[in-house]
C-alpha cells in the first residue's frame, strides 16, 4: 500500500464504522475488546499513525478556555476591580503562551452558568474568578463538581474543598501586615474590610493578622475592625467611622488596596499624617500603590504566577492529571506608609 | 392543526427541503421565486411563527466576537500596558451588555490571524486592538477586507482607509494639550514619542500639538522631538537626551501617560521641579495618572466608551448595517503637572 493508510482503511477492513476505530485506537471502554484487538491489529499491519491534530479534533477540543468573571454587583458598574483586571491581562497572556484561546464571559451570580457549559462544545475547561459572596455559589460550584466539569476557581482556601481554589495564602500575608506593623512599633491596631465566612479571603486575611498581633501578647477582642467591601468609598466611609468613634488607633491594616486608598483618603481629609499618625496597610499590590502619597505598604499577590497558575492547573484537569500545587505565597512590600523606623 | 406549526411542516407541505424552506422564509435569493412565494403562502396559511434563536443557528451565529491583542514586542513581557487593560475591562463588559461572548487571543504581527479567522464558526466578527508598528499589518488588515471578514480595529485615521478603524480624535487631543500649555505662559516646547508613519496615533498627537503652537506663531522647526514607544523607560530615556542636549525646554507633551510617568521621574532625578522647572503632559488619563506627584495633567481618552463603540460597531458590520460614528472625542483632565496659573 502506497499511500498513507488512514482511519476509513481500518474501519473498511475491520468491517466497523470508523467513529468505532478511533474509539478502539483510544482504548475507548465503549469498544468491546475483541473489535479492539481486531483494529489494532489491523492498525499495525497497516502502519497506521495518529494523527494528533485530527485526534484532537475527534475528542472535541477546542483549545479554548473560557473565563466566567463574577462582578461584586455593589461596585461602580463602569469600573472594574483593578486586582481583577490585573488578573484578566495575565490570564490571558497564560492562555496565549500554552496555545489556548481565552473566552471571556461576565455573570452575574443568578446566572444559569453551571448548566450552561455542561455540555457546549465552546471550552474544554473553565476558571472562575469573582469577588461575590462566596456562600451564594457555593451550591452552583457543587454542580459543577457533580457534572465533571473542568474548572478552578481563583479565591479562598475553605474548609472541606477540594483543590479546584488556586489561591494566595491570605492567612500568611495578613501574619506578614502584622508583623511588620509590630516591627515598627504600632501598638494599637485596626482592620478594615468584610470578615466573615460570605468573604472568606478577607477574613482569612484579618485570621493572619491576629495570629500575629496575638503572638505579641495582643488580644484578638482589642483590635477594632470595620466592614468594608473593597472599594475606596467603602474605605472613605469605614475609616470615619472609625475615628468618629474616638477609639485610639495607630495602624491600620486594610483587606484591599483599593480600601487602603480610600482610608489614606479619610485620615488625610482629617488633617491627620500618614504614617506619623496612623500607619496605612494595603493588600493586593496594584499599580497604583506605588504612586500614592504617601507610597502604600502592601501585601503582593503576584497576579502573574496566579494567572499561569490557574491556566496551568485548568490545563492538567483537562488533561486528567492531578493539581499538585494551587497556593501562591503572598510578598511584602514595604514602602513608606507604615513607617520606616521604629516607634520604639 | 392543534401543535405548533414547524419548518418541518412547511417543508413537506411545499415539497421542499427544510433548508430550502429556512432560506425562503430569509427571502435568501438562492430559492427562485416562485418556491419562496409558495413558502411563504404555506407559513402564513399554518400561522408559523420564526424562532429568533433557530434562526440564529441557522446563520451560524456564535453569539461570540473575537478579540485579537497585538503586543509590542518590545515592551516588558510581563506587563501589558494599562491603556490595553483598560480596553480589554470595558470591551468585556460591552460584550456581556449586548450578550455576547469575548474569545480573547494574543497574537504576533507574524501570525496567520488573517487567514485563521476566515472560515472559523468561533466567532462572528473580529475585534483588532494593538500598538505594533501600524505599516506592517496593513496588508493583512486589506486581506480581512477582501475576504468580507467583519472586523473593527482600535487606531488611528489613516488616510484611504475605510470605516472600520475606530478612534480617538487624536489630533484634536494634541490641539488641546498644546492649548493649555500656551495659556499657562509656557514657552519652549518638546514632544517625547514616536512621531512617524509607523506609529501614527503618536503622530497625530504631535501634529495636533504643532497645530496648537502654530496658532501661536511658534513655527514647528522650533519644537523639540525625541522619540519614545509607550513606556516608562523609554520616557526616562528620551529625557535624559533632552536635558543632557541642554536645549532650554519649560513644557513637554508626551505621548502617553507611561511616557510622561517616565518623563517626570527622569526630571525629578536632574533635581528639577515639576511644574516649577518643567510642565509635563501626558495623554489617556491611566488610573495611576491621578496619583503620581505631582498629579499628572493629561488628555483623556474614554476606555469605556471606546469599547462600547467598538462592540456596537462590530455588530452592526456582523448585521450588515453601516458604522455611524467611529471616532471619540478627547477631553482634557487639567491636575497640577502643568502649572495652574499663568506664567505671564
Amino acid at each position: 500500500m502506497k499511500e498513507k493508510a488512514t482511519s476509513f482503511d481500518i474501519a473498511y477492513l475491520a468491517g466497523v464504522s470508523q467513529s468505532t476505530v478511533s474509539r478502539a485506537l483510544r482504548n475507548s471502554p465503549q469498544v468491546n475488546k475483541e473489535t479492539r484487538d481486531k483494529v489494532h491489529a489491523i492498525a499495525r499491519q497497516l502502519n497506521y499513525k495518529v494523527d494528533k491534530n485530527a485526534s484532537n479534533l475527534r475528542k472535541q477540543r477546542s483549545s479554548t478556555l473560557a473565563l466566567l468573571l463574577f462582578e461584586d454587583p455593589t461596585t461602580d458598574e463602569s469600573l472594574i476591580n483593578p486586582f481583577f483586571l490585573s488578573m484578566l491581562g495575565s490570564i490571558t497572556r497564560a492562555c496565549a503562551q500554552r496555545g489556548q484561546d481565552l473566552l471571556v464571559s461576565f455573570q452575574q451570580l443568578s446566572d444559569d452558568w453551571h448548566a450552561d457549559y455542561e455540555d457546549t462544545k465552546k471550552a474544554d475547561g473553565i476558571i472562575l474568578l469573582g469577588y461575590g459572596d462566596y456562600e451564594d455559589y457555593e451550591e452552583k460550584l457543587n454542580k459543577l463538581l457533580a457534572q465533571e466539569t473542568h474548572f478552578v476557581c481563583w479565591g479562598a482556601d475553605v474548609e472541606g474543598h477540594p483543590d479546584f481554589t488556586i489561591r494566595s495564602n491570605n492567612r500568611q500575608g495578613g501574619r506578614l501586615a502584622g508583623e511588620h506593623l509590630l516591627a515598627l512599633g504600632h501598638k494599637r491596631f485596626a482592620f478594615i474590610g468584610n470578615a466573615s465566612a460570605g468573604s472568606p479571603e478577607f477574613n482569612q486575611r484579618f485570621l493572619g493578622f491576629c495570629d500575629a498581633l496575638q503572638d505579641a501578647g495582643i488580644d484578638r477582642a482589642a483590635i477594632l475592625q470595620y466592614n468594608a467591601i473593597s472599594t475606596e468609598q467603602a474605605g472613605q466611609l469605614a475609616v470615619h467611622n472609625l475615628l468618629e468613634s474616638g477609639q485610639p488607633v495607630d495602624a491600620i491594616f486594610c483587606a484591599s488596596d483599593l480600601i487602603a486608598i480610600g482610608v489614606m483618603q479619610g485620615i488625610q481629609q482629617q488633617g491627620l499624617r500618614i504614617p506619623d499618625n496612623i500607619a496605612v496597610m494595603g493588600f493586593d499590590d496594584i499599580p497604583v500603590a506605588s504612586y500614592t502619597t504617601p507610597p502604600l505598604s502592601t501585601i503582593q499577590q503576584d497576579t502573574s504566577l496566579a494567572g499561569e497558575m490557574l491556566v496551568e492547573n485548568l490545563l492538567r484537569l483537562v488533561n486528567n492529571q492531578p493539581i499538585e500545587t494551587n497556593q501562591i505565597e503572598p510578598k511584602i512590600v514595604i514602602r513608606t506608609s507604615c513607617g520606616t523606623a521604629s516607634k520604639g
